[in-house]
């Protein structure tokens, strides 16, 4: 399809310029392989200057489903679980990785995608004995699969139960550039690494061609992680390809302007279909965002740009429009003034 | 440190210039994501063009352990296992990551890394009923992790062997050009592809940033193939990385070309080694080699240049040499010329 | 606890006598292990006739989820999962045995521990690409685990919507013996064997000591079936043990006769404590049955009777109480006459 | 086959006399299910108390593959291995039960199927990063599957380079009895229970009809083992089938007597063979013996007796004769006669 623009995802497109410069600047260098050169060295001392913790471990894999099923299985023993919304990507969206690595997720019913110590603690409560799976790590991810985020107070409570209750707590942070960038957010990176056990920063979503950070804040679940990784088929052998990314993403502060930039397009695109007096299926503040439509203009709209039809309501519809740290603000104006024309 | 070159590995450079062009030219195009992409399926298409086998299935995956890993455990039931030499990548290099799919691996004693009939046979033979796994998958890798090389009898042989015993044929190809390009080589990416039931392409070890071209020519092995990647976690968001670099490799063969250039490198220093008297471990064609040089002058040189010491023979040691499509001819030259300083 | 007598469930005592006479006649004789003895084999010949079909594979285990456990992850790929009830004893009380197997299981809300054609038909519509596991495995229990049974033209449609749907029915029988005996029942064995691709045939919980024997219709999935018992650790050395109980309870049915007694013995204590006025949680007509007590003497019940207290209501507890084979009548008689004492 | 008597293995009958005995006798009291049943407990106190350490854990399981798999998972992290000798049930006869839990086996040549210091020592040091697997556990069995035994030094010197090198001991006591009783044994329970961090006491091939018994020393590894039991399948309903059998074989030492009656058996096999001027492959003390016997006699042999060919030795063969408890000493008289007839 020929489109003005794709609004189906946030990884359309290849990686910021920066980035593409980065990897020809330095691609005869010759480095150590499998993470062990120096950007990826570098790239990780950066990390853990911004989040204030020397005694972070920091390792770099190419893709979301890889860090979960990697990270998780590391976390737990064979008959310990995960606890996850029903929306979760582990739950939904992997292929049954995390099962594949032996493991149950208890899933739980939300009205956004947010877990709350109210419905964690049900779970818990209902395992009793070693006839059931014993619930260990509780997952969350920020931005969630639906575009919500979880707020300072939020992620607080959810750590302080974990804590008490002998739980990890693991942020899946495919989107979490978006998340921390919103306008008006409270949570900063430095929060999220104080609350939970483990996260992961993503890079794909936020202008890498692939990658994501994940950062092990819990010392106890540092050892030998690279074992794990290793045995997931996930140490690359240019690891280089991932270092040089990242430290182009967290030096000078690159990463969050993408994500910034992603948001801001995002409530362009939001404040000028609300102006036309439509309606929207929930109030996202991150880059997804979902407007609803009536039927009977959105096949036309289709023909120009591309997204998906989230949800059918009687004679209209939400549909998902994604920005990202590439969506050119004239994409948007264009998108604007059509929308109009046909509504 | 800071060497004059380093012969670790053939992965120590980023990719080839063409390969960089040509992520800058396509950056900004709006592509589909995790594999569905203009780059990937046209890839795709050159290869079976190749191959002279349209109906082969071909899948881009970012690593060699990744590559096996997925793929054996497509193909094996839980019972079955896969008969390997003690050397194989799988048996001793993957941090136990086809067991961790569930799968044992029966290991065969070897003087050369390759596999036979007669081994094979053994192993099949020894394994009678349902107390012991049942042999499935025979795994070769071609150049072997030692240097040396199947011919097209050898693989013919193994592929007759398999075919009467309902056995599959897998090869690991991570260093597939080195294999094939070899001089005077008689066996070309068309045998293999004509006598194995699946096996990948390395594109790491041969000019790529990432990635490995998994070929499945085997119809039977093929249903449902992404489904393993994606519980893997091997589907990239962005799958362009891989398709672009793969089409470059693959259009006017510039993959063959780099694996020449490493072969005929690997070739000069041996030519220039042994005209100063020094044996060698093995008699390898391919681009890794294994001098015997004296222990007085390996420290001396290993000032200057990066190898592995593989092997202690009393006064003297193999040493093991590496070169790649990145290696420059001058790096050669001044490797020889302060070798025969030491010397 | 000296209790007059333990409603817990259904297998506090050992087995039925003649089990025991058989174990005891039997002892000495000398036989093959493994299951390949000749009572195994009389066994599974004597069951086959049964069911009218000689092309059935029959297979004895230890227990019912040893018996899920094996089955299911040989009847599945890597990427395929199961559906079930929320209910279901593999989604609830078998410790993640089937995730730890690799598998997901899709749960499903119900009122009444039912699958529906509806509720199956949801799960597998919802499953549409290779970012999500495919259904392929249909699990009911009969009876189920909250004591409702499948009716005929209950098991007919979801038989024939599996079929038309390329999906596996596959079902648990820890008590097909008192779902098959309940008073009027239009489901019989046979019926089972012509409608599901696998079930299993609970001994433990009718009479056996332990037992489980599985019956594979389906003849696609009967290959090498014994290597998966052998790997998940089921095939028992004196594979006798199993034989001999199922000979005992499948000639002359025994194992009928068994669980006809259970029911009546259940149908007995809810026409009793029907006579006194309480209600039921549910009309359960096989050997599990709910009535709703007083909480006031429920603790009076307790000094003397074992059971367990279900779910509150207000005033009142639904608690569960479970006969079995070997429940005497006068059981029944002094619970009712201590019930009335204390109603 | 209709055999005068069958040396073919130690389980070809039922279990002792006693056993039934208490079988009987207990039937139909009322117990807790799941191993929380009077006779589990008392028979882990019994065990306890000989080992004299009341800080063990104690657990009943039915079968030797399924100890192995359940203990050997419980002490493994993902990309731990566990070191055996090639001829280890783990390794061979299993049919891959270990690898399905995840992990590798490494297997070392041993001449006598006992592993040493320096052949683990060897594996530890081969495995230097994360790119092999960690080997973690050291897995021996007692007697071995060669019939050989550990002497107290053997396995004095074990234990000790395992703690020095952070490494686990595990015990296979499938045959633990008969390795204990050999005349003149300075190898005594209390020392197996001293030196090692897991073992298990075989059951099913000493009098029991199933059912082995698990020893955790090592009180790190006993958190939530029953959690491990359930996962695999292995708690079962009817536990105290395991318990009332253990019960009986612990105490007043039936199991003690019933592996040195095995012994004996086999060792006036061994006195008569030898008087007749055989040699044999192995001077093995055990209830396995390894006679090397003429080939033109064998089948003759074959005719009335049952046992396996082991190995061909030119016009000779080496065959396996297995006695047990419930080995008559006609059966040895009347086998030792027909052999001397027949020679």
């Amino acid at each position: 399809m020929n489109y003005k623009y794709r609004f189906f995802d946030d990884y359309s497109e290849g990686a910021h310029a920066n980035i593409l410069d980065a990897l020809n600047k330095t691609n005869l260098d010759q480095e150590t392989g499998y993470g062990d050169d120096s950007f990826c060295i570098k790239a990780a001392e950066v990390l853990k200057d911004k989040i204030k913790n020397p005694n972070t471990a920091v390792h770099f894999v190419s893709g979301g489903t890889q860090a979960n099923l990697i990270i998780l299985s590391s976390m737990l023993k064979p008959y310990e679980s995960v606890i996850a919304a029903t929306t979760a990507h582990i739950a939904v969206h992997e292929a049954g990785a995390i099962e594949a690595t032996g493991h149950k997720i208890n899933t739980v019913l939300t009205d956004d995608g947010k877990l709350t110590v109210e419905k964690v603690k049900e779970v818990v409560e209902f395992h009793t004995d070693e006839h059931m799976v014993k619930p260990k790590v509780v997952f969350i991810s920020n931005s969630t699969e639906v575009g919500t985020i979880y707020t300072k107070d939020d992620l607080q409570k959810l750590s302080d139960f974990c804590k008490e209750n002998n739980l990890y707590l693991y942020l899946d942070g495919a989107r979490l550039g978006s998340a921390l960038m919103i306008s008006g957010s409270d949570l900063a990176l430095l929060d999220v690494a104080n609350l939970v056990d483990v996260f992961y920063i993503g890079g794909t979503k936020n202008g890498a061609l692939l990658g994501e950070a994940i950062v092990i804040v819990n010392e106890k679940l540092q050892e030998n992680f690279r074992y794990h990784m290793k045995q997931r088929g996930a140490l690359l052998a240019k690891g280089r390809v991932l270092g040089i990314q990242f430290l182009e993403l967290f030096k000078d502060d690159l990463f969050p302007q993408l994500a910034k930039h992603a948001n801001e397009m995002a409530a362009k695109l939001t404040r000028g279909i609300k102006s036309m007096g439509f309606k929207f299926l929930s109030d996202s503040p991150t880059n997804q965002i979902f407007p609803i439509l009536p039927n009977k203009i959105i096949p036309e709209l289709q023909k120009d740009y591309g997204f998906y039809v989230w949800k059918k309501i009687e004679e209209n519809s939400a549909v998902r429009l994604v920005t990202s740290w590439a969506t050119k603000e004239e994409a948007i104006d264009t998108f604007l003034a059509d929308l109009k024309a046909l509504a």
